[in-house]
């Protein structure tokens, strides 16, 4: 889909793609950044160990890019299975509990898919500290942009496990989810922290 | 271009698209998802107050997201600018004075885009308040990663303006366009808490 038009997408009124999408765009866009100065032929100082280090994080940042980028259409489709749930039909007993369980199951899928944009974008952050360490120093504010939309994207996807979680009646999936939730999102800001440190 | 491309032409070792680019499409994503929510057929209570103000802040917004948009690709051109003034002969003195002024002014440009960028992006962020209080409750978290996108995009632009501001001659110009700079940074983290206040 041109870009222009995935803009439109998201402008229009109907809910997909919606903010889950949104925090997944985030995240691939932080990704490529982190590729674009861990493929840049100038280093920081030039050494060949600088463009080993970077070579190593571009391979395992390369995944989780096309990682988010593939989450971009998995949270629509996740929200649509939701939506498709809710309105199958509740006329006998055994319906209302096909139904309830296939609501269930939707949201859960419907978690599972922001906790993946949570994952994904948190792990690359991991890897920013050596792009920051090693790349090329005219490229700062490019690190600085990724760090920010890759926070942007573990925010973003939160809200979107949040939402979701209330939904769901399994307590002992919530509380595990919950804490992971929680856990990305501090884990996040101290990779991000570190990060930024490197770009001083 | 087609969303994929965009993306591989992020990550590709070219410092064009960058940082800069990459802000502009960040607050284009958040001030999109703000139109969605305000084009909602269902409004917060379903009061014709509600939709007239979600009208009229779309009516707002709209030519910010399409401000935002273009901005994408004027920081790549900026950015081509200034590599292109650095290119110029420096044989003799005169050659050497149009160079000197060829940088300034597109370093200048440079400028200018990014905090176009900023001024967009917190402008969409006071709309975000209308959005907040009059739209769908169940598009709470698409606000909220709204809110996000957008502060990413005033931070994120805002590295790109400081890089750019380190290479001017112009104190006075400096001056100005760091304190403008400052504030926008500034009131754009006020509009987002005043608008996530109405998520609460």
């Amino acid at each position: 889909m041109a870009f222009a038009d995935l803009l439109d997408a998201f402008a229009s009124h109907d809910p997909v793609p919606g903010g889950g999408s949104a925090s997944a765009v985030a995240g691939a866009l932080g990704a490529s950044l982190l590729l674009m100065v861990a493929a840049m032929p100038k280093t920081k100082s030039g050494t060949p160990e600088e463009t080993a280090d970077l070579s190593a994080a571009a391979a395992r940042i390369r995944p989780l890019r096309d990682r988010l980028t593939m989450l971009v259409d998995e949270d629509s489709e996740a929200y649509n299975a939701v939506v498709a749930a809710f309105k199958l039909p509740k006329g006998t007993d055994e319906e209302k509990a096909a139904r309830k369980d296939a609501i269930q199951a939707g949201t859960r899928l419907a978690t599972e898919v922001p906790l993946d944009t949570m994952r994904a974008s948190r792990d690359a952050l991991r890897h920013a500290v050596i792009v920051a360490r090693n790349g090329n120093r005219n490229a700062t504010s490019d690190v600085g942009v990724a760090i920010e939309l890759l926070l942007c994207a573990v925010k973003g996807a939160g809200l979107n496990v949040d939402i979701n979680l209330g939904g769901l009646a399994d307590k002992d999936y919530v509380e595990r989810a919950r804490w992971e939730r929680q856990d990305l999102e501090r884990t996040a800001a101290e990779e991000a922290a570190r990060a930024q440190d490197q770009l001083q």
